[in-house]
């Protein structure tokens, strides 16, 4: 059992923190609380507290909590960035997570937070600025083929809503009749009863409309 | 800096070693040497060395050396295990990997390892049967979207290797001339020129193929 002698790396959760901005996806950061790299923007993260957190999803929600104040979001496990010189202070293991929340929930939680563009993130400690575009790539393709994007709206949202969202997270413009079409074949969505929203554009009010389950995935792409 | 004081926890890299045989994956597993779960049959895994190791994947390298034999095999991070109850000793992280290994390659290697279907394993010490499952679930997924399955046979192959390992990955029969059709078009493969085989089945030599690329990955089911 000497094997159980060997020196420990540090463990920490990184989460990537998505967020819509003017159809484009941003990333929440936050000055460092201590060295290295103390006061720099960087992700939101911090050490696996062994005898608190059961696991590192807890471990994840209970730093959202406590940095952002945000519960119940939408995260899934991202990769596991580990090494040697990742990390200053020793040998380094960062089990990265990206996190979707609406612009609302965002604004309401009241936390002062350093949102950049994702794709135009800067210079950032660590291996920061790698783990956010693995995020992005991860989302845009999955994105593709699941209700993800749809964690970035708020519960309740419009058609056009839906597919502005899944414009900005493929980055790219879709054909509004086939969106329909196929967001309609796939059966994810649900008509909100007795509520509808007046919009500017619409002379009529609009039909709004939630997911079925909090996630679908599909083999065709949206 | 008190953050830094937090007690670490146990580190390990963790590899699903998959191989085709009689049509059917099989997972590679060896007796474990020590306590806990001693003897019994896991996945081949070690502690992270912060000493040697540079990052995770070198790590993934010493082990499977040290343990196989083997290297130059296809590997790819598959999801990290990381709770305080998944291991008896202490709160634990497991960085996971899937790699796959040819047949032969894994024949002449010369270690005895325990082969067992897959999707079948019995009963396994810690999440190891999770961990498997979750591989066959990502190798099942990634690999009708990539040339993943061909990495788990030889350099030169014949066609009919090709779907049959295909067929194998995705569990499912696919149509001769739509897959030769689609990897046609798809144009991943190149012929060995000079080179053919004589087999019992065909009148004629059949040709031979390599991958032009060690991994493509394309937006259209195989």
């Amino acid at each position: 059992m000497a094997e159980t002698e060997f020196p420990r790396p540090i463990v920490t959760v990184d989460i990537v923190l998505l967020t819509p901005r003017e159809e484009r996806l941003h990333v929440a950061l936050l000055p460092r609380a201590a060295e290295p790299f103390a006061d720099m923007p960087a992700l939101i993260g911090g050490y696996v507290h062994v005898e608190e957190d059961a696991n590192a999803e807890s471990a994840v929600m209970r730093i959202l909590k406590a940095k952002t104040g945000l519960s119940g979001i939408f995260f899934e496990q991202l990769q596991t960035f580990a090494s040697m010189n990742r990390d200053p202070r020793d040998w380094s293991v960062s089990i990265a997570y990206f996190a979707l929340v609406p612009r609302d929930l965002l604004d309401n939680a009241g936390v002062a937070l350093d949102l950049r563009p994702a794709d135009a993130v800067g210079e950032l400690p660590f291996d920061h600025a790698d783990i956010i575009r693995a995020a992005l790539e991860r989302l845009r393709g999955k994105g593709a083929y699941s209700t993800i994007p749809a964690r970035l709206l708020p519960e309740v949202f419009t058609m056009s809503e839906l597919q502005a969202i899944y414009e900005t997270v493929m980055g790219e413009r879709l054909d509004q009749s086939a969106f329909r079409r196929k967001i309609n074949d796939l059966n994810l969505l649900e008509e909100v009863e007795g509520e509808k929203r007046q919009t500017e554009r619409a002379r009529r009010p609009t039909t709004l409309y939630r997911l079925k389950s909090p996630l679908a995935v599909f083999d065709r792409r949206i």
